[in-house]
């Protein structure tokens, strides 16, 4: 065996030399090293991306989707999409705590934590699966999970229902990256307003761009649309189709009288999606792609291809303090936390 | 036909509805409309990660590299790399203009131009290929292609061979963002150091940095250190591979007393690099992934697996004045003019 690694390297098997994320094959003995935690898993939150692809796939092969997610965990030892290369986190009881570690965090037997570690690098052992939760993308699951050293995660809080911080953990680096890149006065533009991200972006665009400031909502459907709408914190909202660059970009001149976002955050879960991100931003704006989706040469091609100097950001899932961040939009903010929990427990 | 679009969307012929970079297919047909320019090319440059591709698919399929490349336009009517996504860009002759350019821009037929756009969205008609230069990437041939509207270009300067305009105009984005983003005593780690963009990078980084700053150079070849060295910008260098995360940062770490990188530049042309630029980069650090190689999720959930709070840039190939900029270096700089002089005319 290789000298145990903080990142894992130690467990993985394909190709060697790699870290964990992009291996393609780790192992996921459900016994851990002394360096590790395992975790008993109760729920895995897929990926919306990665969802989205396994439910296309699941119709056009004819399969179940649990049978699609076995399949991938016990061909690569963790639930990481060979196609959009994303994963997801889950939630779980802390079983064991390596003896390296034992004392020397702020874990015991028994607590209740949210991996903060995407699903594409933790090793999982899945024993069973019990139910498919299409509308919420979680899986409840019977298995076991390894966090490594360096993994990071979260105790779950006592005031919020499990599954419902186990939705909003998934995307909490969003709403922590929109504190940061708001600034007061911005005209914002949320791309994919009404979904979980996006919502979340969008309360914590509008609480930072302040009276001289604009927030605008882009979604797609109708239902998407009365998510924006319940929520509130808006100024405009756009329904448009943001894999149409062209049109989207006329929706938002008439909106703005001609002129374009200082801030442009992307949270769709489609491919094809860049253009209309950079057609709609200014130049020397920003755009944060924190979509999964997201191509990086249709990025960096797609900008330079219609010559506009703008700043582009890979969406980091991680930010300093980003759960409890998030967590916190549920507790100020009764509409969302309302509607999350319709939806997600 | 669709209205005449200065995107190009008038040209796309599948799928319809997206502009010309994401475009599968777009017509090449050498003759313009009234909002475009009608070049003579003379040269392409290949971006790196493309050429690199496909001279490894020309190993593989036993094909010459010019078959390649011909099949690839005759296609999709543009040099757009199915497997990179990247393209490049050419030099040329203006050989018409349309006429609701004519006039309002500072071009004449006849006048040698750079295209500073991508070949990914570039109609090109080939009649010929002349001949490969694989050292350069360059590609001498007999043809014609179209500028948008929306398109930008620079005219080749008197003072500077063409090639070798062409060879720094096609990295010019890499120089340009390095500027910007290095700030005084900052230690900047330059990966693929020793490549064309790479140099850049370093000269521009040396400059910033200033007195307490360090700029580390990281490359993996005897050839490229030797490159390193003859220009001279750089503090410390490092001979390693960026595909190996755990080794290289324990390289840099050693150089640099444990400390880690303010910024790191990604400029190699090869894959399964994201997560050595993520190691080396300190918390709350930046990447600037200029490298067409990069993947998005490799590096949003590398970062996030490790749990590192940095800030990730996609290498927008356009910024203002970056023609200038990186030519500027070729005036400014007798060791890189030397150099690049020898290995692209
Ligand atoms: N960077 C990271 O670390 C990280 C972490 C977690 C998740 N993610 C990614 O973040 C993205 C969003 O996740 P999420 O959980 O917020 O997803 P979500 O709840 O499914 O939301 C996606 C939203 O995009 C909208 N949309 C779909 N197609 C559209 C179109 N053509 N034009 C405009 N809007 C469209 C959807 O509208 P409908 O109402 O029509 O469905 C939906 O409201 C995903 O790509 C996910 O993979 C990234
Ligand atoms: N974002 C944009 O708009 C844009 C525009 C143009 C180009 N690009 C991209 O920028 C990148 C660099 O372009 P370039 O023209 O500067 O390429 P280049 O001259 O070929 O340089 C690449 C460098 O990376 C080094 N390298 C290769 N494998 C390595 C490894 N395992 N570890 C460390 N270094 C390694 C190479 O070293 P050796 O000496 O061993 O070969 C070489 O010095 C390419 O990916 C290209 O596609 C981006």
């Amino acid at each position: 065996m290789d000298k145990l690694c903080k990142y894992g390297t130690h467990r993985v098997i394909e190709p060697k030399g790699v870290l964990p994320q992009p291996a393609w094959k780790i192992d996921n003995t459900p016994k851990i090293y002394k360096n590790e935690i395992l975790i008993d898993v109760d729920t895995l939150n897929i990926d919306s991306a990665s969802f989205t692809q396994i439910e296309e796939q699941s119709i056009k092969e004819g399969k179940e989707v649990s049978d699609i997610i076995l399949e991938t965990v016990s061909k690569r030892g963790k639930q990481h999409n060979p196609v959009t290369g994303s994963g997801g986190m889950l939630i779980g009881k802390v079983a064991d705590i390596g003896e390296q570690l034992s004392g020397k965090i702020d874990l015991k037997k028994g607590d209740k934590i949210a991996t903060l570690v995407s699903l594409s690098l933790t090793p999982l052992f899945v024993e069973r699966i019990d139910s498919v939760r299409s509308e919420t993308d979680q899986v409840d699951i019977e298995g076991k999970a390894i966090l490594f050293e360096s993994g990071i995660y979260a105790k779950l809080p006592d005031d919020i229902d499990d599954n419902l911080a186990l939705a909003v953990l998934d995307v909490a680096g969003a709403p922590a990256q929109t504190q940061r890149l708001v600034k007061e006065g911005d005209t914002v533009i949320v791309i994919g307003a009404g979904g979980k991200s996006g919502l979340l972006c969008l309360y914590e665009a509008k609480k930072k761009v302040g009276q001289n400031g604009k927030v605008i909502a882009v979604e797609f459907s109708d239902e998407g649309i009365e998510r924006v709408k319940e929520v509130g914190a808006y100024d405009e909202i756009i329904q448009g189709d943001a894999t149409d660059p062209v049109e989207l970009l006329e929706k938002v001149e008439n909106v703005l009288d001609g002129e374009m976002a200082d801030l442009t955050i992307n949270c769709v879960n489609i491919p094809s999606t860049e253009l209309s991100s950079i057609l709609v931003t200014k130049d020397r704006g920003t755009i944060y792609f924190f979509s999964m989706a997201t191509s990086f040469t249709q990025a960096a091609l797609g900008a330079e291809g219609v010559g506009k100097d703008i700043d582009m950001i890979i969406g980091n899932g991680y930010a300093y303090n980003h759960s409890d961040i998030a967590i916190n939009i549920l507790r100020e903010d009764q509409a969302i936390r309302n509607m999350f929990q319709r939806i997600y427990t």
